[in-house]
Formats: structure tokens, C-alpha cells, sequence
């Protein structure tokens, strides 16, 4: 039995959904980690009945641990030091010397604003500083202090990890929690899992749950494997999740999809199709350069996400007006006549053009008609052409039509030709 | 008294942070439009315990309507129709109807995709169409019917309303849940409440917290309104919720900030810094071209996001390396050798470049240290240049440094930059 967790993620600004919490998903990563299973994330306002509920809901649930991010700001909503010491039963009371720590840390940020009022932000250290008795303080990161705040004496249920809602705080701080003994009594005896994820380009997700019902057949203790498939940015990903003691059950389903979806399964350890490009062009010390239209700067943003980019990604053109394709890809303008700006000769054009322009050893481009106008009979909303070219002449083309609203067809044409480009830096063909 | 409601978004993917929520922030402003107070969002795995407890939660906490979304699939690990059915306390039946329907959306991609087992796909099919007595079927879209549930005669607690999980299918079906009677009943008597969100650039969040103490002492009523700030992006946002009988208590708070921040008050409608900026375009009969190093494709992909960008958005350059700079971007070589590559002078020549190459008639460059490495004593990570310019010769300059991670770095240089030619275009200064 492992110790099992549940998030609160506080903040009206996240319920309403006008700010996109990216804690949830990290600290399910650092759960997965540890060994100490997730089982609910719960999302609440800065309203303090509602934030005592989810609290009250996760230790019903029996959850070890309860960790919440965000509330720990200086303004009246954000309440979350002051709800979770009343649910643990613990008094709050002001930490002179944290007030002395967050003020020596707001000094000179006073410098580099001009014209702050001093009172408001004495105000705002003291809230901050203000904790509940016998809780561990973490940091604090930027100004806020995370806490770790167990059950008062003589007191059941989870201990509580408070952390601060900036993703970059919150990152901080987690490290000195898990260190804490308090952190510590309340997952012992955690189990670890192995987690697998296996990624597949070009099926339908009936494909996968007919294999898994072959597999039932043939497989002995199939069912010790917890097995979730999902479509992703036209992705097929199916991640599993088993005790060590199910290890010949998961050899067993790896082998009968590698029989199944030989072709489409493009990665067995995890990583994903960025990172495949990234390092097939490290690995030869290829240069890329890329040219779009429709993605609009998405592939750009995409291959230059990762740190140490710069060692591969050369640069971009975003051509989306017609002019621009000539002027900046040197794409011929009769070709566009001929065959209209989305078409399979004008991405070849593209593509030869960056690869030239940046003196790249790789090119991928993509045009296409991102919708929702634009589209025609014979190039409906959704058409998009790939083309990849490498120095030596080699290429691979594309088109096809996919399916979904503008920011789908621009996010899927964008993993769309980073599979193409995948497989001709493999020397493999286009047939996803 | 508003009608309140949950919603439980369900998935291993999701939980385990694989995959990023998009249905709770749609669902949330939908809820908002129709008045209906949203208490709280839930996150589980595909397994029914979890699913079976969320929905207690919800129950318990007096919710009138629960939202579902995910669990509709082909495949074992949906489960969302068995759990309400049970949960609401009605037998599932198979719709032979339903059946059909679906079958004769599926036929078409049975010739699509090539060496599809049929008998799979029956399989599925008859999954799908295995729904709660009593309940109203909704589409379906994709191959998932919607449902909306109500308790069984005799019993009580929320309806619930069961969506499919990819994001432009529960679009689909969502205004159809809401025509239902079942839906109606979950929520009448609702009252409506009025949103405001007041956008501020260049302020840090105690000063507007000190504003609102001053408000309490100054403006009569103030407490009657909901107030959340909130950091995104490097801007500060400020929302307001209000029963429309504290109309003149928002009136008072808004006087308030525009006379303590004014110059740092950009919004005061809800517009974004990215709708004013292709408002401003728009309005000016003027084209936009970028010229990007350390965002890498990020502002392109910004400014090109929205419908109907082309109108305005003529393309970029991202020059990542060096040389791209000089060879597209006609930055002089000598420029980058006596200042380096990220300096306010050469931010100014990849303005001038990129506008002279695409012919446009506004420009903005932005080139910085994103890190993790890169970053010297004189200009560390976090350090960003951005030039905007007109083509009647008129700039903006402004450089410094941005705190953050290297994503943050990226995601708020972008803002900045937005900011930046806003201000160009609006005929003000740099001082943000």
C-alpha cells in the first residue's frame, strides 16, 4: 500500500480558469517520484468555507498528505496559512524573526519601484510572517514562506505541505519539504511503481482497446497494469502503471503493441517527438531551420523550447502573407499562382528556401489553412503541406487534412512536422 | 441566491499532468455567462472509487449541477456513464437508436484508416451507446453522446451533466445540455452577477492590496465586492464579481485605481494587451512584422494566433543564430561584435531589418538570454532587449531584466513586447 496525496490548488484567478495552473501537473511528477500515489487534484476560489471543504474532502479520503498551492500572498483573499491552521487545530501567531527574513528581502525590491508606500508593505511582511504555531517554514522564495503543518496534538488526519502559487516559488520550496520529518511520517512505507509510456502516431484509440482485449487473452496478469490511453496533439499515448511483481505482464503487452503498431509506435522509453528531433540533430551536428505559415511561429516556438536549443535551431521565417514567401524564402511567385499558397510544390519551395537562407543542414516546412475562413472545396479548413529537406537533397512531403479548430490544427501540424522531419532525419518515409 | 455547481474533470492523463485541462476554464466562463456561482473543479484518474467520491464531494457540498467531462471512450478505463448511472441511481440499457448513430459516423473512418478490425469497432460502437435510464442524450460528436442526468425519482442532489473529454466535442455539446429541461430545473432562480477585470502593467501586487485598504476606508460598500489579483504573465489583474446592486461600489473602486495607477491601468474592459495591440493594427490600416531571438517564434505565434491575424500579421524572423541575424535581418556584423547580439542597438537594427524585408509598417524585435546559460555579470539570464518601430521612423526602446525560469522568461519577454508596441502604436512612452 503506498501513501497516497491530494492537491488543492487555491486561487479565484484558476477556478475561473483565467490563469492555467501548471502546479497541479509538476507536483503530480515529483508525487510519481517519490512512490506516493495522487489520487485528487481538487481546484477552489480564495474563499475560506470552500478551501475547508476540499481539505475536509482529501482527509475523508483518507489521503497521507495534502498539499496546496497558492493563498500565500499579501492581500486579503489569499487565506490559505490562516484555513489550513484552523483545520489542523494549531493557533496562528507572528514569526519575528521570518519578518525580519521576508523584510530583508523585500529591501530592495523598495529600491526598484519607485514611489511605494513603507506602511503597505510592513502590512504585507507581517501577513506573510504570520503562521501557525509548530509548523516547519520552507524558504521563503520570493517573499512568501512555504509551510509543512502536521495534525495538532492528539489530532488524526493528513499533514499538510503549504506552498507558494508561483510556479517558480513553489519549485523551490518543494525540496525543503520533502526533507522535513514531518513530510517524512506521513509517507513512510510508500511502494514504488514503474511507470512506462508508450506513444503511437497515426491510430485510432479503438485500435489500441482492441489490442489490450487480445492482450487479456494472451497475457497472463494483464490486469495487475494500469493502463490509460489518450489522444494527444494527434498523438496516441498509453501510459502504464504496475508494481514491480507485474514486470513480465508489461514485457508481455510491450511486445504484443511492438507486434500490432510496429510502425506507429515511435517511443517505448518516454520520450517524446521534441526530444527525438532534438537529439537526431545533435547526434549527426545537423543545424535546423524551419518555414511556416499557418503554425505562425508555433514550430519556431516549439523547437526552440528546450534549453541548449541553440545548438541545433538556427532560426525561422514566419511567411504568412504571400509576399513575404517570395521575399524572405525566395519561393517563386508563379508557383503560388499555379498551385496556391497551400499546396505541396510551394512547402517543397519553402522548405529549399529556409534551407538555403540560413545555410541549415535541415529544413521542415509547413503551410496550410489554419481556418476558421479561408478554407475552399478542394483546400477545406484544416489542409495542411509538409515538406522536410535535408542539405544533401533528400526530402519527404505530406499533405493531409486535419481535423479541429484553429488552435488544434496549428498545435497538431505543428507535432504533424516534427514527425515528418523525425523520420526523414531517420531515413525513414513520409506514411504516418 | 445563485444556482451553484461543480465540475469533475476525469483522466490518468490529466492527473498525472500528461495532459493540460482545457474543459474547466471553457466550462468555468460558460458557467459565469449563465449566472451559475462555480464552487469547485476536481481532478481524478479513471478509476471508479475516485470518480464515485468527487461526485459525493459535490453532492455534499449542495451543488446543483455537476459537470463532467472525460470517460466517454472506446476503451476500458472509461467509465464516467457507469459511475453516474449508478451514482444517480439508474440501470444502464443499451440505445439501439444510439446504437446506429454512432455506427454510421464511425463507417466513413472504417475506410479512412486501413486494416481496422470491425468487430472492434462493434464493440466500441455498443460501449458508447450504453447509456443511464432516463438520462437525455446529447449529439453525440465525435463518436460520444453528452448526458445529462438527473437523481432517480425519489432521490436528491445535483444533475449532472456528462461531457466527452476532447475539448472541440464538449463545445459541441454544451449548448444542447443546457436547452434541457432536466438542466433548467438543476438551476433556475439564479442570479446574475457582474464581472469586471481592471489589467495593470508595471505595479506590484501590495500596492494594489494598500489600494484596497485605502478603498475600505473611502468608498462605502466596497465589501460587497469579490476582489482577486493576480500575477500572469507580468501583468497584474485585477477581478471584480458583484451583485448589480453594488454597481456604485465598483464605480467607486475603479475611480480609485485609475487616480493611484493610472499610467499603469492599460484595461479597464477586459480587453487583452494582445487584442488592443491587434486592435490598434487593425484600426490603423497597419502591418505587423516581428523579428525575435530569445522568445524563438513565440511573439510570431502570439500575434498570429487570433482569427483573422492575416489581416494584419505579415510574418517574422526568428534569427536564433547570430549569423541569421545579419543574413535575414541585414543586422551589421559589426554591431553585434562591439555590443553582442543581445544589446539595445542591435534590438534596434533587427526592427529596422524585419520591417524593411517584409515591407510592413510597424516592427518590433525583442532579443535577450532566456537561459539556463548564456547569462555573463553584465547581462544575465532574464536580460531582454526590444526595439518597436513605425515606418515613419518613430521607436520605442526599453531593456531589462526579467526574473524567471527559462519558459518565463520567454512567455513574459512576449508580453513585454506587447506592451512595448502598444505603447509605440498609442504614440506613448517606454515607461511601463
Amino acid at each position: 500500500m503506498s501513501a497516497r496525496a491530494g492537491i488543492v490548488i487555491t486561487g479565484t484567478e484558476v477556478l475561473a480558469g483565467r490563469v492555467r495552473d501548471r502546479n497541479g501537473p509538476w507536483l503530480a511528477d515529483r508525487l510519481a517520484e517519490l512512490g506516493i500515489e495522487l489520487a485528487h487534484i481538487t481546484i477552489c476560489a480564495d474563499r475560506r468555507e470552500d478551501l475547508e471543504a476540499q481539505l475536509r474532502f482529501l482527509a475523508d479520503e483518507r489521503v497521507d498528505l495534502t498539499i496546496t498551492s497558492g493563498g500565500l500572498g499579501p492581500t486579503a483573499d489569499d487565506l490559505t496559512a490562516e484555513v489550513v491552521a484552523r483545520f489542523q487545530g494549531r493557533a496562528l501567531y507572528l514569526d519575528e524573526e521570518l519578518e525580519r527574513r521576508i523584510a530583508a528581502i523585500v529591501e530592495p525590491l523598495l529600491k526598484r519601484w519607485r514611489g511605494l508606500d513603507p506602511e503597505a508593505i510592513r502590512t504585507s511582511t507581517r501577513k506573510q510572517a504570520t503562521i501557525p504555531e509548530g509548523a516547519d517554514v520552507l524558504g521563503p522564495a520570493g517573499t512568501a514562506p512555504g509551510l509543512v503543518v502536521a495534525p495538532a496534538n492528539g489530532r488524526d488526519g493528513p499533514t499538510t505541505v503549504v506552498l507558494p502559487g508561483p510556479p517558480g516559488e513553489l519549485h523551490r520550496l518543494w525540496p525543503e519539504a520533502v526533507e522535513t520529518a514531518a513530510f517524512g511520517a506521513a509517507t513512510t512505507g510508500r511502494s514504488q511503481f514503474e511507470h512506462r509510456m508508450l506513444r503511437l502516431m497515426g491510430i485510432p484509440e479503438s485500435e489500441i482497446a482492441e489490442t489490450l482485449r487480445v492482450g487479456e487473452e494472451r497475457i497472463d496478469g494483464l490486469d495487475a497494469l494500469e493502463v490509460t490511453t489518450c489522444l494527444r496533439r494527434a498523438e496516441l499515448e498509453v501510459a502504464v502503471r504496475y508494481e514491480p511483481s507485474a514486470q513480465a505482464a508489461w514485457e508481455g503487452l510491450l511486445a504484443l503493441v511492438r507486434e500490432r503498431h510496429g510502425p506507429q509506435l515511435f517511443s517505448d522509453d518516454g520520450t517524446s517527438v521534441d526530444g527525438q528531433v532534438a537529439a537526431l540533430l545533435t547526434d549527426s551536428s545537423r543545424t535546423v531551420a524551419v518555414a511556416e505559415s499557418c503554425t505562425g511561429g508555433e514550430m519556431a516556438g516549439r523547437m526552440s523550447a528546450p534549453a541548449g536549443a541553440s545548438a541545433y535551431f538556427a532560426g525561422g521565417v514566419v511567411a504568412y502573407a504571400n509576399e513575404a514567401k517570395a521575399r524572405l524564402l525566395d519561393v517563386d511567385p508563379g508557383l503560388i499562382e499555379r498551385h496556391g499558397a497551400v499546396s505541396p510544390p510551394v512547402a517543397g519551395a519553402m522548405a529549399e528556401g529556409v534551407l538555403a537562407r540560413f545555410g541549415a543542414d535541415a529544413a521542415l516546412a509547413v503551410t496550410g489553412v489554419a481556418g476558421p475562413g479561408g478554407g475552399t472545396e478542394d483546400k477545406p479548413v484544416g489542409y495542411v503541406c509538409f515538406a522536410a529537406r535535408l542539405a544533401d537533397g533528400s526530402e519527404l512531403a505530406r499533405d493531409l487534412v486535419i481535423p479541429g479548430e484553429r488552435p488544434d490544427v496549428r498545435d497538431r501540424s505543428t507535432t504533424l512536422g516534427l514527425h515528418i522531419l523525425r523520420r526523414l532525419l531517420r531515413g525513414e518515409s513520409a506514411d504516418l
